[in-house]
């Protein structure tokens, strides 16, 4: 049925968005002696979203945006101490042992047992590839392509690479933004486990998806049940 | 002959070292008022080698690094406004131009002609990628490898992943450690172009070379003869 079965990593094998937003909550901690009342989360996701197209995705990314939200809204009272703290938050996000979701490794082991699978994931190169050193999947996964953003030209070079018929593609992943929407739009199949914490910069309008057809479940442990369906051409 | 005939991007085909180089030169420019004298590009050099593991390559980790290091030299004095001009530095970089080394464009068009060619690159994601893009000679390329580390095992890889004996890969680079030594090691064939400046991070001990077997030119533009006289099987 399938020549590949791909995974998205972060908040679908492990957890990530808890990490950034807990780190969001010592940022605001360490600001809070210089504002009154500011909306922290807010004012960083606007220099994240401006610094996208410069820095991309990921850690440090994420930190340059920090950095540069805390001499903003303290309009350069800030101390160089606090900026150290924040890079030293940095530094102990990357230390952080990764976290698998509940039913990971069990479905991934049956789905592998069957199909190849492929990881494809967004984000900081050397960051994703120590997450999935960590996290023990590894030597599951066949192939592994980081990518700087994942559009519809993104998935329509990996199949051209792998040489893979989008038809006999699944993604699985918790956006629908970049897991769900440009895998559905090339011919693809995909699954969506939504995540209880999603990323401002990954939410989608409700009519982008409204004609989108994919499969959604609320547990990664569902996943072999319905690729064993597929692979029979049952009805779903 | 080869399979696959793979270049380097940074101080290979584009300049790059000199950009690091302009900036730092801009980063103790900064530092000055606070300093006496100190050598603010040695203590660079520590901090971004104490970070790599942690931010590898790239403008970002390079970033994080210019900004510690400012507030280590300055024991804390550095303003917030300098922190927020190293950022920009950082920005600038990222929108500098893809300047083409001599003789690459002819060269690149040349060995296309009679082999696949692959570019293996290390550092960020989304900055070689932009770069490439910038480049022009994307479409030349039928295979791109961006890879956090050069190590003998991520050429390994790379071989295994694309079904390539090493006997018929030749990887063309300016730099002796990521280049040139662990091709030659696994077995491959591998040409080295010195470049007028190189990281100190990049250099390697004389006694790691005695022995290895490649090929060295002053200029990319001898590539193609060196390739049609081993094609050839002549001596050389």
């Amino acid at each position: 049925m399938f020549d590949i079965i791909a995974f998205d990593a972060d908040d679908t094998l492990w957890q990530n968005e808890s990490l950034y937003s807990e780190t969001q909550a010592r940022l605001a901690k360490v600001l809070a002696p210089y504002l009154d009342g500011v909306d922290v989360d807010a004012r960083l996701y606007e220099t994240e979203s401006r610094n996208i197209p410069y820095f991309g995705y990921g850690i440090k990314s994420f930190t340059l945006s920090m950095i540069e939200t805390a001499i903003a809204l303290t309009e350069g009272r800030v101390t160089s101490a606090d900026i150290q703290q924040i890079i030293d938050f940095a530094k102990a996000m990357i230390d952080t042992p990764t976290q698998l979701l509940d039913g990971v490794v069990e479905t991934v082991v049956q789905v592998a047992a069957t199909h190849t699978l492929m990881l494809i994931t967004k984000g900081d190169l050397l960051d994703q590839q120590r997450k999935l050193d960590r996290s023990g999947l590894a030597e599951h996964f066949s192939h592994i392509e980081i990518v700087a953003e994942k559009t519809e030209e993104t998935y329509r070079t990996i199949l051209l690479h792998y040489k893979v018929d989008a038809a006999r593609f699944l993604m699985v992943g918790n956006s629908l933004k970049s897991d769900v929407l440009p895998v559905v739009a090339i011919g693809g199949q995909a699954v969506y486990i939504p995540h209880a914490m999603t990323w401002e910069h990954e939410r989608v309008d409700p009519a982008d998806i409204q004609h989108a057809r994919y499969f959604e479940m609320a547990h990664i442990s569902e996943l072999p049940g319905l690729v064993e369906k597929l692979m029979q051409n049952q009805e779903i």
